[in-house]
């Protein structure tokens, strides 16, 4: 029996180093690779993507995980082996339907179309990207009919960011937080105490910025002999196992908070990662859980952590060493305003938590109606446009600051926004209850993040995919998802801030 | 007839994805990797090397070979294919005889062994690094009994970086240069002119010397977007395909010469993989031939060209602005004569032309004594330090900068060496030739090396592996092989730099 499992291991073990291959490959494209490489990177993905896929749909892999499944019980490992075959039954509903062929184009597409993104985007020019996002949403329109023929094409994509999420309950989601920011934005615009923002704006040398970083991550607890900080376009994590874990940021001259919160922001996926039980290392349980969950970590360290005034008092003294000229005259106080200011930008990542949900709404409503070919690509750019107008109020000047912004549908990836504003919201549930048992101030005051660290390790990163989704978020949050911690949080935070 | 031909572009293209996932992990692993994450690294590349094994070793490959092989001369491009045959039965005789998991486990061992050569190196502790060492030596040796169980098995390794080379041939050519070398550097040692060095031991900043490559791959003609820089503990190139190629350097803030002659040389390995026919993308004869070839590209570009008069005079305006203080009072000529002045070092990279040989005859007598068994590893770092004593007159004070200060065993690389040689006496006689037709003091003085680039893209780099070795030597040197040249060219250069 244990021969069984063995052979499970031994899929997983290779489906790893596939994996491994695609993950490195897709890193060093985004982060040194020369500008004018990618073509070679999407023969090579194609080949990989193939050999992964054609390695997992196997016709023998349906006995191996029946044989798997059987033997589970007399190992000493039973919860993880019966979890290892739900983990790999899950994917293989995923992937299994498309075509072989169908499914390795599709990962060329997505290299060849990221280039085409990066292009676009660095000469705002939507028109050079439409024929790529034409063939990209095509492309997920179709899998998502061979996967689920009687489902909504767009709901098979949310299940597969976030397990269990269905098209009502984002609409109920969003709606909720709708009634909630609306009026809390229109209150802080008309009736706020004004926000001193002056000394943003002004030049913050990157080789301090850098310095920057490596506090944040020092501070974060990133152990940089298992985790290294790179640069990109668009900032991003990906943990390629427990023991190695890689983020990035993008540095901006003129904007000091942009480059802090990116590292805030990936430091936490990467703790989430590197925290992982190394038990599931090389199996397909290993790494975070849902793209819900996960958010759920970057968003918590960049915001509730990030953003507090415990932290924001522990980084003031390298901040005024390492800039002391431009915050001359600012003081603490000022900049945990001006870090915390809600204010209507044109860009989701450097959003305040007042606005950033407006952000994901109107890309939810986009990539949604693109799914469901209510929306053609050509249409795009005007439909994004005037929802930033409906919803933030602003124009938008061109589109490398509108529909272009981000990376995610160059990859192929529909459905992904919805888990940032689903993350925000466990995160902020998780630190009600988190707020019962860590003295939180003490522990800022101490300068060490160890008890939070042990008890997300506890509630959720020690389990990789080993439960559940709906399991780990209860887990998480010390009760079932309720999104009206997060509306009372936004709105306790924001009416004390700008003296509703 | 053409469907045998579409089977073998197939093979080759599978192939090329795997070599692509493991260069950029290798890549990645030197570069940026994060310190404590071999481990994963060696269990991704055991899993994709065993791949490609069984992809190239596949019984069904003769069958395919020999189709392709005989449908090729009613294809347009019959050379081409009946190369790529050549080619990929020349790999399948090296690989086959092979046990796949003793090869699968090998390439792990290189991994996990480059990394414990890292540490050793680090704190200068030959005795961490050797069980290594022993598995590594232990297994090339089982490897090249099993390849030609009739032949020396040292011969067997020489013959896989510089196909037909054998002890013998070696063995003349190391007495021809020990012959010419070891009185010329007598003769500068007892009777040399002396040479000013005074202002190379002093602070130059990372900043500038940065600034400096990029000048250097500038002047090289490197496309940025084709050529990234990076950094490693050891400099190395390597070739995706010809369309993404890396080359890394090493800054040591005390020394401007290592990293300038670092990128010269590695660049010359770019320049190489960058004009490879680009037909040949994607199929087993892209990148650079022999390692001999390769080496006398990249010691052509550090020496001929990057430790010229010519050159040395181009680069001079960039030199005196980026390091005004330090070169105060230093001339162009005493820089000149700084950069050639011949005397024993410890750092075979750091080396001058003229005790570089020395060096490399050191590696070739110990790893042919290793492979040969008439070397215990137990035994090498006396038996370095003996020959660094005899040949260089030095004393070697550590590990660090004795036996532990190559990269090459660590990887397995046993038989590389001597192509460092051989390239450099190639490099030698091939300038002889290229003087009739390009005139070098002209090109320096217009500043564009265009010409030379040319006629070696004519002569060498544009083949790929299309020409068999021996064939690409001849075009390169413009006539068969004579290692008088390079004699020639060290007794010449050196008798005139110190006046002997």
């Amino acid at each position: 029996m244990q021969d069984a499992i063995a052979a499970l291991r031994s899929l997983e073990h290779k489906n790893y180093a596939y994996r491994y291959a695609q993950s490195v490959i897709n890193f060093d494209g985004e982060t040194v690779a020369p500008a004018d490489s990618a073509e070679g990177r999407a023969e090579a993905i194609e080949v990989l993507s193939r050999a992964q896929f054609d390695l997992l749909t196997d016709p023998s892999v349906d006995q191996l995980l029946a044989d798997a499944d059987a033997a589970a019980d007399s190992a000493p490992d039973a919860e993880q082996v019966h979890a290892e075959v739900r983990e790999l039954r899950r994917m293989l509903r995923q992937i299994r339907p498309i075509p072989a062929d169908e499914y390795a184009a599709y990962e060329r597409l997505t290299q060849e179309a990221l280039s085409a993104w990066a292009r676009a985007k660095k000469a705002s020019d939507f028109a050079s990207f439409a024929p790529w996002l034409e063939k990209l949403v095509e492309g997920r329109r179709r899998q998502a009919a061979q996967i689920a023929p009687d489902k909504d094409p767009y709901e098979t994509l949310l299940d597969q960011y976030e397990p269990g999420l269905t098209i009502e309950k984002c609409d109920k989601f969003f709606d909720t937080l709708r009634a909630a920011i609306v009026p809390l934005l229109e209150a802080v615009k008309t009736r706020g105490s004004a926000i001193r923002t002056d000394f943003l704006d002004q030049e913050w040398p990157v080789s301090g910025q850098r310095a920057l970083s490596q506090k944040v991550m020092e501070l974060w607890g990133l152990d940089p002999s298992h985790c290294v900080l790179a640069e990109s376009e668009h900032p991003f994590t990906d943990g390629f196992y427990s023991k190695d874990v890689r983020i990035t940021t993008h540095y901006m001259p003129r904007d000091v908070l942009s480059n802090l919160y990116s590292v805030a922001h990936e430091g936490g996926h990467a703790l989430y990662e590197l925290h992982v039980d190394p038990r599931l290392d090389y199996t397909i349980l290993s790494g975070g859980a849902s793209m819900g969950l996960h958010e759920s970590q970057s968003r918590l360290f960049e915001n509730l952590v990030g953003r507090s005034r415990g932290c924001i008092r522990l980084l003031w003294p390298t901040l005024k060493q390492l800039f002391p000229s431009q915050l001359e005259g600012v003081t603490e106080e000022e900049l945990y305003r001006a870090a915390n200011r809600a204010e209507p930008g044109l860009i989701r990542t450097e959003a305040d938590e007042l606005t950033y949900c407006l952000h994901i709404m109107v890309r939810y409503e986009l990539e949604k109606a693109l799914i469901h070919g209510e929306l053609a690509v050509a249409d795009l750019p005007a439909a994004w446009n005037a929802r930033y107008k409906e919803y933030l109020g602003l124009d938008v000047p061109d589109d490398a600051r509108g529909v272009l912004q981000d990376i995610h549908w160059s990859q192929g990836n529909f459905g992904y926004f919805p888990s940032y504003a689903l993350g925000s919201a466990y995160g902020a549930q998780a630190m009600a209850d988190l707020e019962k048992t860590i003295d939180f101030d003490a522990m800022y005051a101490a300068g060490d993040l160890a008890p939070l660290r042990q008890e997300l390790t506890r509630r959720l990163w020690h389990y990789g995919n080993l439960k559940e989704t709906g399991w780990l978020v209860e887990s998480l949050c010390g009760g079932p998802f309720d999104p009206q911690y997060y509306v009372d949080y936004l709105t306790s935070k924001y009416t004390e801030l700008y003296n509703l």
